[in-house]
């Protein structure tokens, strides 16, 4: 059994809106253990829609659509599907009971646009979308299965987890989908060393995995995750798995696959720290990943992002001589920063960051991608530069994770 | 003549990373006048792979593909390409000159793995890349082009950028695609009003537009972006979108297609002003959008991310009764908050958010999703009070959105 999903909508096509549906809907498939073939990627137009399902449903057991569901002229999904299953609009009281409920709710007024969101297609059937005013569509034929779903992330992540999953879990267990269960993986992360020479490392160990293991390498921002699949539910995945984890632990920051401020976060809290930032380069992008997940007013206390000089001396009392003789990116400065910000803010923990991003400010011996970061903790504090590319974004990003890996090395230590 | 990307890697089938790369590659096609018909993500997979590259190239005249081209074994589409392509892989000194030169700059060295890098399909073109190991490859057959490119972002947007785009532009001035251009768009930017509430204001005019414009609807954090898109090059275009601009003029925040901040930032400069934030509950988020782009140290000074209550009192000084008696979340705090550190960091203008981002903390009085935002100039301060939603990042991004609205609306006034 496989799955495919077909996203619909011109902006996508136009680059107007980076797709980043398909990959969580990807991450809650996996975690069920299905197999997603294939992502396409279609215009706002009846022909290729069709075409899009037809192709997907001749190889696919289970197709899922999303977008193309508002109630302006431009969305036309439910009228293609309606066409495609032979029937027609009908009114649907629990979905306008549900649509009634959520604009109690709203301040603005339920108009005759959003009451055709009730009119759903006859012969489809309609799963509760709490959130919004798109019915979640579904049909079934010959132990195949189609999802219409919004298009809009948010509708889409709690029509994903509270209905589709569960239904599909559902249809397998009684059978009306056929079902193999996709081998698993396990993936962790490594920093310090370059995907080629991991690899020459490894190479003796992967030439020699049974043909059910495959090992992936995936680049990131310097650090580099290798995910070990296994074609079948177990095989030999876990003594494999531990194996490279010998292997490579001259470089490993963690066996899961989770993102780096998660793991950092878990840390804080496990020994009852607090941490907050100091930055410049990054320019509060590292506070923002740092409370980004729920739960971190627990550990995370803020932070003070000094972009101009002039912040860094007066709020973070790096002193003007510093700055002067020895510059804004530099270890004296970018030490100054880290313990500064930690007093100011009354942490265990803090990190900064003081670095060139580009595209210009660079000098033949401070070239753009020049980056200092230091770790500050009552233990003494640590700083290190990095060179990290060229490109602003690209070294402001990089910039994030050598942080966050410094400070996830000073919890181990 | 039309387009279509094929995106490769079991990464992006899992979920492990989102495709960033389609929605640039879009946009850079659509700036050429090219049809992007179809997006198309595939497993690494030779017989997958194929089968993609063949049904697209049946369809469409130009295909790009991403990814599969880095040194490890998991990656296969040059042998893949090969294959198709019924040819062997041979040295090519060029790509060799290019990768060594790269080295030099590089603490690493260049192993064998890299080498094989320079390892190219003998019967395809091979166009530089001067950022990376890969080797940009085209084949040119019956009018048609395929190109293949690495899938690392900034190795593929240089690429872009640099040869494919001017090496299409070529082949169209010497006919060997052949082209019609794509109809042009206009985009422009409301809010304050809903996505069905607008299209029922709109409706008359929409419904006597002549058939080749097409009106769109893009609802995003808050915000509508309006596109106007002609179906031939000029059409009415021009005149109808300034029709729509009177019609919406009401809630009409911009009149071009790009990033608030990227307006924001503009204004800025024009006016020599400089600008700080405070953030609570955006957490660094709308500080780290400020200094997103190029130039913005020129306006851009700083901010306090006063996450924690012992910040707002300690750093940003709101009075502690202000933050026992009204609470953080309060039309008194966040106005202390952004006139506080427009003193603290000398600037014109300051932006301050304080809400409650959830899941937990919400009160009968003040749910989940209430945001105060206020915005400090020379001229006073104004706050208002959101209800931006119940998830915890559509919160703080509705949050980012709404205080860049407020900021480029007190610069108009």
């Amino acid at each position: 059994m496989q799955c495919e999903i077909i996203t619909i909508g011109d902006e996508l096509l136009i680059g107007q809106v980076v797709d980043t549906n398909s990959a969580f809907m990807a991450q809650l498939l996996l975690e069920e253990g299905i197999l997603l073939y294939q992502i396409t990627s279609v215009h706002d137009d009846a022909n290729h829609i069709r075409t899009a399902i037809d192709e997907a449903l001749q190889r696919s057991e289970i197709v899922i659509t999303t977008g193309g569901l508002g109630p302006t002229k431009d969305d036309i999904t439910k009228n293609v599907l309606c066409d495609y299953f032979h029937t027609t609009l009908v009114e649907d009281d629990t979905v306008k009971a549900q649509i009634e409920s959520l604009y109690r709710d709203r301040p603005d007024v339920l108009n005759r646009l959003t009451a055709t969101q009730w009119l759903v297609p006859a012969n489809c059937t309609v799963l509760p979308n709490r959130v919004g005013t798109a019915p979640l569509m579904m049909w079934q034929m010959n132990g195949k299965v189609l999802f219409s779903l919004p298009g809009v992330p948010y509708e889409m992540e709690i029509a994903m987890q509270e209905q589709i999953i569960p239904t599909i879990r559902h249809m397998i267990e009684e059978h009306v989908l056929s079902f193999q269960r996709l081998g698993q993986n396990r993936t962790l992360l490594v920093a310090g060393i370059s995907e080629s020479a991991l690899a020459i490392h490894l190479e003796e160990w992967e030439t020699a995995l049974p043909k059910n293991l495959h090992l992936a390498y995936l680049p990131k921002d310097g650090t580099i995750r290798l995910r070990l699949d296994a074609a079948d539910e177990q095989a030999l995945l876990d003594r494999k798995f531990e194996e490279l984890q010998q292997l490579v632990a001259q470089w490993l920051i963690m066996t899961e696959d989770k993102p780096l401020e998660l793991a950092l976060g878990e840390r804080l809290r496990a020994k009852g720290y607090t941490i907050a930032t100091a930055e410049s380069c990054t320019g509060g992008r590292l506070a923002a990943l740092l409370n980004a997940h729920p739960g971190s007013s627990e550990w995370f206390m803020g932070s003070v992002v000094a972009y101009d000089n002039q912040v860094k001396r007066n709020v973070l009392s790096v002193p003007a001589e510093v700055l002067q003789t020895v510059g804004a990116v530099s270890e004296e400065t970018v030490k100054a920063m880290a313990e500064n910000v930690r007093q100011l803010l009354h942490t265990d923990m803090a990190i900064a960051t003081s670095g060139i991003a580009g595209p210009s400010g660079g000098t033949k011996e401070k070239p753009v991608g020049t980056v200092w970061i230091a770790c500050a903790t009552a233990h003494g504090t640590h700083a290190e530069c990095f060179h990290l590319g060229r490109l602003r974004d690209q070294i402001t990003q990089c910039a994030c994770t050598r942080a966050l890996i410094m400070a996830l090395r000073a919890l181990t230590i």
